[in-house]
């Protein structure tokens, strides 16, 4: 095996922070070295946690992290930065989520820029989440920027899917995005100090009986003020429940459609890559090509 | 020209029908119709509408129906129907909204599936999009589903995006979809009759100007009374300002985004059907490859 990735599997972290930036920027020759990396995965437990803007998403990932940490844990968190689209802003972000954990060599935080692609998480995301895995972290944190697409493709990604929410929005909520319903294995209704709460945990509660889940899991309803750390045990001893349960009844077949998953974003990027030449598409559309007469010319050209 | 594209150019509704259900089914010989239905777009002015389940899109489709048909314009209407992911449910969807308009040659209305597929709508929605137009409908809306991966392409297929709300929901709909408020050309608050109509147009006023929009129109906010016919001229004459704008200031570029966006789609369909060989891919995984090198040798295998 090469010596670089055998690095990465012993958990050294400035080779796996090379390697990150590396798939991040899919730069010449990562291909062979997610090939080591996909199959040293399937250690970690793997956490997504979406919700609204402003739900406290962010809190909730600080006190896990320090909870897990506390329990001997090591944790790494793949924080997707809508704001970022070419990496500015992740570093950032990176920096100032790097203060409170900066000298733990068990915690492992990068973000990733959404790159404004139609069809969800990149794969070079769920590579990044691959890598974390693969360096022996035991827990995976993704932190999602929960507006729309991503909420999805986390339930394909992640092995446990925690939805923050926050008092209030528990009657319209299921209106604007049902789906969530049918994703969520833990529901964490935070800053439970303000008024509305009972009520949030109510309207979640029946929504949850209504609505098809896709396992045999009995998604919970937790009450969090991650601020002051209120219920993060509760959150945790839910997470290492829900693992359990998913280890044993749902892992084999998840892992063969996230590899699936993973395979198909693989095509779509070498398409992109070597097939789909957005110029000379363009070109050929501006010359008055419709789009299925320019899409068989360049396959054509091709030789397909 | 072929003789079926001819009749279905001249508006034909049982061979328009007919090439439409061809092109849902992707059936034998669909890419060379679409060729040419193509290049005969351009005519129709495209509405899409959008919002929250409950919040009126179809009682709004149907009133603007009769409208624009009481404006001497005929009307395509392609209903994307999430309950029928193998058209089951899509058939009786249209025979239950066709009643109305039955009788009436200037209105064809289809109801699409959702095909669960990640990445937004499909190009056979595009693809029946385009039927309309070639048809030579004046007006074509597109009603939505309205729970996540759709509003952002809506903005793509559409020329005007409406988004329908209603009272009650204003406060929250930020924190949850900001997205829409950069996807809107028209909001409606409709159910206008119903308590905190204002508070609602009020915040969705002020959340229009904090955000970015995409272009310089300037995104109207109105009320609707839907079931009772109250406001629907006001929509209709400003779907007509927008219009104007439209085709003034957006359209060529626009145009030109849009079958790229196409041809992406098409590409990408190949890709599933050529290249793609998903129970290959499974077997690979099966037997333990991982993503890349399963991707890989699929690729070599077919000579890429």
């Amino acid at each position: 095996m090469n010596e670089f990735c055998s690095k990465v599997f012993r958990g050294d972290v400035r080779a796996s922070a090379r390697l990150m930036r590396l798939v991040d920027d899919r730069a010449e020759g990562y291909e062979e070295y997610m090939k080591e990396v996909w199959k040293h995965t399937g250690h970690a437990h793997i956490i997504g946690i979406t919700g609204a803007p402003g739900a406290g998403k962010s809190t909730m990932t600080d006190k896990l992290i320090a909870k897990y940490r506390s329990m001997g844990k090591t944790v790494g968190v793949v924080a997707i930065d809508p704001t970022s689209p070419f990496s500015g802003g992740a570093i950032l972000g990176d920096r100032i989520r790097m203060a409170d954990h900066a000298t733990d060599e068990g915690v492992f935080i990068r973000s990733v820029g959404t790159r404004g692609h139609l069809g969800g998480l990149s794969v070079s995301t769920m590579d990044i989440v691959a890598v974390m895995d693969a360096m022996g972290k035991d827990i995976v944190i993704i932190e999602t920027v929960g507006v729309g697409q991503d909420e999805v493709e986390i339930a394909m990604v992640a092995d446990t899917c925690i939805v923050v929410t926050v008092p209030g929005l528990g009657d319209d909520i299921q209106a604007i995005k049902a789906g969530i319903f049918e994703i969520a294995d833990i529901f964490i209704v935070n800053k439970a100090d303000r008024e509305g709460v009972e009520r949030t945990v109510k309207d979640l509660e029946i929504m949850l009986e209504m609505v098809h889940q896709r396992t045999t899991w009995n998604v919970e309803v937790l009450k969090t003020v991650a601020s002051r750390d209120e219920g993060i045990d509760d959150v945790v001893n839910t997470v290492i429940k829900h693992a359990e349960f998913f280890d044993k009844n749902i892992k084999p077949k998840r892992m063969e459609d996230r590899l699936l998953h993973v395979a198909y974003g693989v095509v779509r990027e070498k398409i992109v890559k070597e097939i789909f030449a957005e110029d000379e598409i363009r070109k050929l559309l501006q010359s008055g090509f419709d789009p299925y007469s320019a899409v068989e010319k360049l396959w054509e050209a091709r030789q397909l």
